[in-house]
């Protein structure tokens, strides 16, 4: 007899489950092994990747999914080698499991420790990008967690081919192939489903636009890893070197408008705006970028479009800039309270006081001085690798590389101690 | 115009995200100098709060609440002196709030690193016992945290004066009052409606018996840290010493029995079966515990109670135990993998290659050899004192003291670097 869905995302989730006892305690060489043997094998395949791969770019070109999506949908040589890439960097960086930063005697004499453990079985939403299957599943392979993968419907012929030579991988080295599963279903019903599943599933890391996220954080059981959008600012203090801050800013807005760590608003301090302002607008304008200013910016460059009130929370990811001329640093913090998304904030300023004052004060999973806010990044921060950023402030805050996919247990070394 | 409960609710969770603004960046001594004064003023006010703790008691009898109830529920100078004592324990420990354990340096000259900050708000829901009122006020001021605190509904007149002289104590140190706000309401609504404020709260901590907790998380939009309940195991390994298998399994199972560190099922290898169960059970019998045992227990021992189905994943709380023999290690740890509950296993070895198998594939939040499982608690464990103990492998596993009401946000120092 066929199963529904709903049967079928059952079974699958405990296979997880089960996957997750034995993968729980796999020792480095297997799980090294068996990345090795996936990126040999995607590379081996590869034409045949792209070949099922064109099936679902044309079937989404025809139900007119836009050129951006479509670029994402697409594997190319590059990708695929940069995918393999991917897979041999996450080879070679230290297991997290095992880890045990320290630990310490009690008077009675228990010796106790955390030691660093997997969190269990993982979901993960995502959008279009099936090169992001890949990463996944390598990231919650070496942290020694099963993973469900619930991709775009898209990509969905892709993301089958590339979970078939992902456990034909795993078996080869020995490692129960279930522990990565694509979830086979192009119905969005599979979302809702996988997000009940909190009998099997111990998280769930959304990665997508601002809807999907909020739909998966109002219909999961489950504990949520997400943040909603990044609205982030960069602060030129009165301080700053006007140059860095013009590159920085510049950097934080153009370099790559779509994405959660881009600056969206600007704020200036009102003692150097009539210095900073009139080069920093023309840079942005000769790129393109449509400036929305506060009043007292339009004091100075009257040509402006005014902002509306809705677009200091806004999220743009286009190249759309809002800027605001503030009295002081306090003024400064008291936006980002108000109006950020406690993703990325940077000050750029010349002044230790004020450094310290930014960095102390300020909410956010990442809080720069005198750097672009696009370094918020598990990459570009040194994590090896990242599965999502994290806003919700449990677990990890900012960017989830290895780590963050693990826990820690106590362990407890006893010589026969009981309870008083 | 009178405002609803929910607008009531509102204004509170409001009110609570301000302070937390303000608390976040509080000093060290700001903070002990208030909780100084908590203790100062709660003990100069104990007849006051005795005497209106009464009310609570004889309303509480004339309902009908069960004797452990009314105990938990009553306030004497002995307990007021150990809430005392607690404050000023928690103001001697150190600030959790600045650490940096560490910084890297990127290739391209960025300076890295993580500090501990507050979570924000602090949803905790709990049952009757006023003191849990203040314990838990003083470790979400001393990590930084605002703290809404929904109590029981028999300890409402209680918990407003607690809240009263704490708001006051806050105030005196010049720290916000409403950092710290006891939910001034006995309906179970009030519960619900806490549970939906998702933009001012960051996390719930619900603390109290399973029905309390499936609650919560069912109802839930926060990010709950929680465990059901406590399944925990001790398993006497064959190469136990017996006299030390006796006292940890005792003291485990018959110290409290209602707490949910407690043991609840022995496992007992097969091989010392015959020389350890005979004594421990008569042990066991004489203080009053009623054993329900497996099949080849009762072989051993024929008059014991046969367990049923429902006794291995059953929480007791009693002077009850689950006793099942088991052939070798891996089926021990195959029944805990089934019926535990992640929250407490102990082994008892003298043999060191199965203390450190047991340590590795148990999947618990703490994992103890040789010593009793009551001893997974926050002040035991050397963390200074705890608000709960969490099972849901997220932010942390196990008991969370003043580092686990933190989490950590990156900091960036840089010199101009932009994204490439």
């Amino acid at each position: 007899m066929e199963m529904n869905l709903n049967e079928k995302i059952i079974a699958m989730a405990r296979d997880a489950r089960h996957s997750a006892r034995a993968l729980r305690n796999a020792k480095r060489h297997k799980k090294d092994k068996a990345l090795g043997f996936m990126a040999d094998a995607i590379l081996s395949r590869k034409n045949e990747i792209i070949k099922i791969n064109t099936k679902d770019v044309s079937l989404a070109r025809q139900n007119g999914l836009n050129h951006a999506m479509l670029d994402r949908l697409t594997l190319t040589e590059k990708t695929i080698s940069s995918m393999v890439d991917g897979l041999r960097e996450i080879a070679a960086l230290p297991d997290p499991i095992g880890e045990v930063p320290g630990m310490w005697m009690r008077p009675n004499g228990l010796q106790v420790g955390r030691v660093r453990v997997p969190l269990g079985v993982i979901g993960f939403i995502y959008e279009s990008r099936p090169n992001v299957t890949v990463d996944a599943a390598a990231l919650c392979l070496k942290s020694g967690n099963a993973v469900l993968l619930k991709g775009g419907s898209e990509a969905i012929n892709s993301n089958l081919i590339l979970n078939e030579i992902l456990n034909e991988a795993m078996e080869e080295a020995n490692l129960p192939g279930k522990s990565i599963q694509v979830i086979p279903s192009t119905e969005h019903e599979s979302v809702g489903l996988l997000l009940r599943m909190d009998d099997y599933v111990d998280v769930i890391i959304p990665r997508g636009g601002e809807e999907l996220i909020r739909f998966v954080n109002e219909n999961s059981r489950i504990p949520v890893l997400k943040h909603f959008k990044g609205v982030c600012h960069v602060y030129v203090d009165k301080y700053a070197d006007l140059n860095m801050a013009q590159n920085i800013c510049f950097n934080a807005k153009v370099q790559r408008p779509g994405v959660c760590n881009a600056m969206e608003t600007m704020l200036v301090h009102e003692d150097i705006a009539l210095s900073f302002l009139p080069g920093m607008v023309k840079v942005f304008q000769d790129a393109g970028v449509e400036i929305r200013a506060c009043g007292n910016t339009l004091k100075i460059i009257p040509d402006l479009t005014p902002a509306r009130d809705s677009d200091w929370p806004a999220e743009f990811l286009d190249l759309v800039l809002a800027v605001k001329t503030v009295r002081n640093m306090d003024d400064a913090l008291n936006h980002i309270d108000e109006y950020g998304s406690n993703h990325t904030e940077s000050i750029v300023t010349t002044n230790y006081d004020r450094a310290k004052e930014f960095l102390e004060r300020v909410d956010a999973s990442a809080v720069l001085v005198n750097a672009s806010t696009r370094f918020n990044d598990g990459f570009e921060l040194g994590l090896g690798a990242e599965i999502g950023i994290n806003t919700s402030k449990l677990h990890a805050y900012g960017p989830m590389g290895l780590k963050e996919l693990t826990t820690t247990k106590f362990i407890i070394f006893g010589t026969g101690q009981i309870r008083q």
